[in-house]
């Protein structure tokens, strides 16, 4: 997606470690015209996988999901990444490790707002390691829903999460991948 | 707000101790095209005021700010409820008590974000004490920029949160305005 790519070159910020600072329009401050247009740009992917829920996790998620479940008519639920006072009812708990702030989660989704046989998209704003993607798959599963398929904003493409969802037979559509942070510099993957 | 009113009605539940849980369209799950809705009124409401950023705070504050933001043309910076490990530059902390959860967080935002003189929209989803709006108050005048207006999504005016936000001089526009939750009933404040 050119429009994020010039974005990533114009406003990511390149830490150590293998950390894209990109907190001037994706994670703390959001440019909305580049999150609608995120949201299109989900829909025209994923159109024909007949999605009934789009599924993120707060809170960076929230503003791509908000936006692809417009374009798709459909409701977007977040994942918690801790127990609410207010969430009552039966939830599915799921354990996620967070390599960037080094502590596990436990992301939690009330039972009640998945059905046997919907068709889930999974939206987040990275993809590392995959550890998020997976709980969130898991979630998914537990309910006796399927995953249509996981949309993800920025893609770090020299870590496995990627690779690893691959494997495990998902759907994955990255809309920006970074090949590398290295020289603190931004290497976008080839297109084919 | 009509639209928003209904789904209280039909979809809200009264749990103890005055607690709306209306986890089924705005802070768990989200109605996308409710979320729009609710942008689009915003926007009519401080339409006059010379808006040039939204605010709110993570995580149900995200949904109705994008879409006010992009309704604004402006765009939207959440306060995170906890120091993250990328925001490395200067920012503004303010420690904001929630009674529903019976802790106190810290809620930051990066100062680069916010110049002075700029006009800010605060949204929230929910009105009770006023402590988190509040707080991003401090952080808005903290930043030399001024407070053009403070729109909630759901007022339990029976708790003083907009009684004191109004006596502190601050504009308060509130979609849906909750009298009472006694009896596990809701009653709407009578519009004037």
């Amino acid at each position: 997606m050119e429009l994020l790519k010039q974005k990533v070159i114009s406003e990511g910020i390149v830490l150590a470690k293998g950390v894209l600072k990109v907190d001037s329009f994706l994670n703390h401050q959001m440019d909305p015209f580049l999150m609608r247009e995120i949201g299109r740009e989900f829909k025209e992917l994923f159109a024909e996988e007949g999605i009934t829920k789009v599924l993120t996790i707060e809170s960076s998620g929230i503003a791509p999901g908000i936006m692809a479940a417009l374009e798709f008519g459909v409701p977007l639920i977040f994942a918690r990444k801790q127990k609410s006072l207010t969430l009552t009812e039966d939830i599915f708990v799921e354990k996620v490790y967070s390599f960037t702030k080094r502590e596990t989660n436990e992301i939690t989704v009330s039972k009640k707002f998945f059905a046997p046989g919907e068709r889930v998209l999974i939206i987040d704003d990275f993809l590392a390691n995959g550890e998020a993607a997976f709980g969130l798959t898991r979630i998914v599963e537990q309910a006796g829903a399927s995953v249509a398929g996981i949309g993800i904003v920025i893609e770090k493409s020299f870590q496995p999460g990627r690779k690893l969802l691959l494997e495990a037979g998902y759907r994955v559509e990255s809309l920006v991948r970074i090949a590398s942070l290295e020289d603190g510099k931004v290497t976008f993957v080839e297109e084919e």
